[in-house]
Formats: C-alpha cells, sequence, structure tokens
C-alpha cells in the first residue's frame, strides 16, 4: 500500500524551493512553475498545494517563523530572561546558510508587503509577537528605568535592521553580534 | 539660444521616475523601458544616461542619500550631538510621502544587492560613513559606559528596522518614533 502523502510535507518542500529560489535571484519575477521546475515537480502539483504565489509566500513566511521558533525553544533549556532573548535572535540572524535562505524569504516578503499591503498581516501579527515575548523577558528581568514596549521594538528592529545589512553585504557577522551584545547589556545591564 | 540641458537634472528626474515605480510595484521587473514611459521620455533618452538598470538604481540610491543629508543639514542649526543624530535619523524614516518613496528605493536596491552582490558596494560604503557620523556624535556627547562604534552600528540597524517595518506596515509611524525616542535616552540620557 502506497504511504499515506504527507501534505505538510509536500508544502514545506516547495517552499523550501521558493526560498532557494529568493537567495538566488529574488521573488518578485519568480512563478509557480519555476517552484515546480526547482522542486522537481510538475506545475500542476504546485497548484494543487497553492493556488497563487502570495498564498505560497505567506505559508513559506509561516513556515520560517515556525523554524525558528522551533530552533529557539530547542536551545532554550533552562535560561535566563536574557539568554532565552538573545538565543531568540541569534536563531533570526543570517549566520549560517539555513538563516541567510530564511532571510531571504522574510526579505523578499517584506519587499512583497511593501508594495502590496494586503499580504502584510501574517507579518504584523508574526512581528506583534515577537515584540511580545521579548517585552515579557525584559520586565521578567526587570530591567530599570525602562519602557518594556519600547525596548522590545527597539530591539527586535535592531536585529531586523542588522539582518537586512547582513544580507546586504554591509556589514560583516562578528559585527553584527557584537550590536546586538551591545544593545543586550544596554537592556538587560552587563552580562 | 536653447537653455543648456542640466544632464544631472535629467538623471535626477529619471532616478524619480524610478523611486515612483519602486514605491508602485517594486523594482525587479523594472525595466528601463518601464522608467522612460513613468518619465514620460523616451526610452533612448534613458539609455543615453543610463546604459543599464544597476546604473540607473545606484544613482537613484546615491540621489536619496543626498537629499537625506541636505535635508538633515537644513534642520540642523546648531543643535546638540543628540539633536543631530535625531535630525539625521527622522529623515531616513519614512514619515511623509517623500521618504516613503526614498525607503522604497533603498529596500528594493537592498533587496536586490541581496542577490547581486557586486552592487552593494555602494551602500556599504554610505552605512559605514553613517555610523562614523554617529559615533562621533556620541563621543561628542560623551555618553558614558558605551562603545560609541558598537552603539552607533545599533542604533542604525535600529532605524533600518523601523524603517523596514514601516513600511510594510508592520508598525505605526508614532510607534516608530516613540521607539526612536527611547533608544536615544539610552544611549545619550533622558532628553
Amino acid at each position: 500500500m502506497p504511504r499515506k502523502v504527507d501534505h505538510h510535507e509536500r508544502r514545506e518542500l516547495l517552499a523550501d524551493a521558493l526560498m532557494r529560489l529568493a537567495a538566488a535571484r529574488g521573488l518578485e519575477g519568480v512563478s509557480l512553475r519555476h517552484v515546480a521546475a526547482e522542486a522537481g515537480v510538475s506545475t500542476g502539483m504546485v497548484q494543487h498545494y497553492f493556488r497563487t504565489k502570495d498564498e505560497m509566500m505567506t505559508f513559506a513566511l509561516g513556515m520560517v517563523m515556525d523554524r525558528i521558533r522551533a530552533r529557539s525553544t530547542a536551545a532554550a533549556a533552562p535560561a535566563t530572561p536574557r539568554e532565552l532573548v538573545r538565543g531568540l535572535l541569534l536563531q533570526v540572524l543570517p549566520l549560517d546558510e539555513t538563516r541567510r535562505l530564511e532571510n531571504h524569504v522574510v526579505l523578499a516578503f517584506l519587499a512583497y508587503a511593501a508594495v502590496k499591503p494586503s499580504i502584510a498581516s501574517d507579518l504584523r501579527e508574526s512581528a506583534a509577537q515577537t515584540r511580545t515575548f521579548l517585552a515579557d523577558q525584559l520586565r521578567a528581568a526587570g530591567a530599570a528605568g525602562l519602557d518594556p514596549e519600547r525596548a522590545a521594538a527597539g530591539l527586535l528592529a535592531l536585529v531586523d535592521g542588522l539582518g537586512l545589512q547582513l544580507l546586504s553585504l554591509q556589514y560583516a557577522e562578528e559585527d553584527a553580534v557584537a550590536a546586538l551584545d551591545a544593545q543586550l547589556a544596554l537592556l538587560f545591564g552587563p552580562a
């Protein structure tokens, strides 16, 4: 009896192909047909899982967010709020091949959302969740003299900006990590 | 006698057309022909000024940087280091239509540089200059307990990230300005 098709796995396979294309050439000119070719499947198969490119991009974005969360949870163990925050943010930054691919898809999604506001809602929700998590950790650490919401917003923006700078080759990896650590020292006190 | 053609003015006119296209649909699918149509000139005229789209994008990026600098210098008057920094960074953020257009072109350029490293060098140089300016102001303000280079890198990344979040509709303008002001308070002390 043939193995039941794992639809989620299939979708992930296609989203991974989309990520490779995002890294190699950006996503604006990419069609479902290109994704089919990259994944080595038929265009019909892609269309079975995603009716439009927007649907596939939204799925890929969600997949990236889930993977980042899963990796940072796996790395966490019992940890201080500062360690939890640092662990999560290091999983976001494009510091290895996996994370570079993920950042390419996020950047392509952001650039697309900037000209197509209707697809920005998933992004907005995911960013709001991350900000809430960061603010909770700052509160738990009892960081004095800070507005946790503002500080969390600034920290997330800083990491988004570092990711953008790394991906567009403006900045070196070790400098980006050092800038993140300097910010964590400002917010949580010296390590 | 006909007025001598102002070549720089012509280039700016074309770069402005490119910026409008960037805001409306992104830049990846845009050709010199689209820019000619948007500017209301012939494709030949565009080709006279720019041989390639990369050349035009690089010019447009430089133009945006010059305009940001000119606006923040005009706004400066005699000012404290903190006011100089805030003035510059507010000129960078997409807080009105002009700056939104500029941010669209910068974001399109960044997304392009992420998949075409050879055009990233202007960007890298411009970012390095901005970081140096910010570090100089932090030093001039005598901010205690900070590494000015790291703090400047973090501040620029934070503003890049806020710009990205504003443009992709993740975040409200007043929250972005509040997050910037919270960071300035961390770096320079309470206002």
